[in-house]
């Protein structure tokens, strides 16, 4: 049985979007259990709604505090201690759930992660992925954030989480992987970056060197690494690009007549091309490299968004990510040995 | 009178596509005269196959020495003194021509430019520019490659650059200025980032403060600052999801009979959104803080590209974008003196 620990209060319509996801969620996982943290006055009625069969396998464990969006996570970290997401991310430590999820502030929810859950073995940096749509399926594309200036070592550990991932929940057999760069020549980068080459050259993993931004979408590398701040704001450039797009052709169709008669017969094909990215089915930052699994979903998500979370949530317990990072980092140890072990920078 | 110095052998369909684009540009810009360095043996036969009076603004300097894509920038520096590119950067010098512009190697082309032209008065760093297609007509975008690790004072340089760039050649009376990060919140970001924060904080600039990656393209600011790496990838990657969006469309389309119908209808609306981002209307990355003008035309353009770099080299030098960066950076010296004058870090 998957035990999943919700926070319900965080995000910009929680606690009702969390409800609604989850009671999609509950329609194709009714095997599963919640356990649901957060305001049982404002949750308990939102339950009411739903069926019994999903009341029955729900638990409401109440809390006052709440991290809201503006919280400071170090602030969080010392007074919060009741807060809906670390009571989440506790009964995962604590064994009581096989996962957690929250849609609510990023930077509370990392630190309490790396503090509650902690790194996985010698991992040293845990890292903030991402699946991403591509020309040619499903890649991964980290770190989004979780650390803005790693060591050659953490990019390595970033690959070896990356391709723990796309093998175990993307299915890939052997994912290629490459390293986010100014040109695909080896002199090219920072000394970090080329040092991170080297060791990653002489690695089993499928490595295929240095990649540009553009292979972000091409589909021709299926693991993406790169420093959080590079990663953070790439996803976001393409983010704005795509909406940016979509609301010219939008624009263009709106000129004329003709324009809106053919937009009206184009609209189901931009529904597809938009759906082919909807940020609703690849909603969950999924955080590597920790002690049990915890997702974070998008705050301002539908429920739609959420279930798809949850999902996520659902798969990463499911596949046993961490148990792959953990096998396949193990062998690291000795790999690393001659530049100075696994704490080598 | 405008005299401009063209290296007709840089670039992956050079000189072929260069003489096109300097006969598309003179039609539009007959009062100017051109220089046209590389091999006559294959320029001459080009031009003769143009009008009488295009070839009698036109003078070529004959040279041997080519800098091939593949060349080192520090042995095109070295060995390579009679290079096309090298010349034309010369002539800017040595004030024969008012702008210089090559297709070809872009390091090569940065390392010369930086040698020859010199940086602009206390300019510590010169950066690579380019004009992006935004939802609110155009901004610019720096710097894109010239330096990976720029300093808070490099960042400063960009910013007063940006500002004259959008003044002077974009015609914004007034441009905001935005600083690229992870997050909008003065909290985010390295310590690099956070002190040039304060510094335009406090600078005449229109300075809106941290601004994220989904902003290069939103329009809502006219300038956007980042560090070489983070922009070099940033425009990678809206160029990739450019063409994916594309690219899925168009698959869309090819489904079915129904799909085909209206794709042949919606072909002309989607050939406007291209335009609105193609490439070759925004051929041309500007170098900003240098001695002189001096502009890159992508290696891959087509006539209508090298065109456009054509007319932004010519841009450059009417505007007098140069002249604007000095009176503007010349107000910073004291500004910068608190924290150690106009070389402090």
């Amino acid at each position: 049985m998957i035990q999943l620990a919700i926070d319900t209060m965080g995000g910009d319509h929680a606690p009702l979007v969390v409800i609604q996801g989850l009671a999609l969620f509950y329609k194709n996982y009714p095997e599963c259990r919640f356990l649901l943290y957060g305001d049982q006055a404002q949750i308990k009625p939102l339950l009411e709604n739903q069926p019994e069969s999903l009341r029955a396998v729900c638990r409401i464990i109440h809390t006052d505090d709440v991290i809201g969006p503006e919280t400071k996570p170090a602030y969080a970290l010392r007074n919060l201690k009741n807060a809906s997401m670390r009571l989440a991310l506790q009964a995962v430590a604590d064994q009581e759930a096989n996962g957690a999820l929250s849609a609510g502030n990023t930077g509370a929810y990392l630190a309490l992660s790396k503090t509650i859950l902690k790194p996985l073995g010698t991992i040293d940096r845990p890292a903030i992925a991402s699946q991403i749509p591509t020309a040619k399926g499903e890649s991964v594309f980290l770190d989004l954030g979780g650390t803005l200036q790693p060591s050659s070592r953490n990019l390595c550990e970033y690959a070896v989480m990356g391709d723990a991932f796309a093998r175990r929940v993307l299915g890939i057999q052997r994912p290629t992987v490459g390293l986010l760069n100014v040109g695909k020549e080896s002199t090219k980068g920072s000394d970090t970056l080329k040092q991170a080459f080297d060791i990653l050259q002489s690695s089993p993993l499928n490595f295929v060197g240095f990649v540009e931004g553009n292979d972000i979408v091409s589909g021709d590398v299926s693991v993406i690494i790169t420093d959080g701040f590079t990663g953070n704001i790439a996803l976001k450039t393409a983010e704005g690009v795509l909406q940016l797009g979509l609301s010219l052709l939008k624009k263009c169709f709106n000129t004329s007549f003709s324009g809106r008669l053919v937009g009206f017969l184009v609209a189901p094909f931009l529904r597809k091309v938009r759906d082919n990215f909807n940020p609703s089915l690849y909603n969950g930052a999924i955080w590597l490299g920790l002690n049990g699994v915890a997702v974070k979903s998008h705050g301002g998500t539908d429920a739609l968004g959420f279930y798809h979370a949850l999902k996520m949530t659902y798969d990463m317990v499911n596949s046993r990510v961490d148990q792959a990072i953990e096998e396949a980092w193990s062998h690291w140890t000795g790999m690393l040995k001659p530049i100075g072990g696994p704490d080598v920078e």
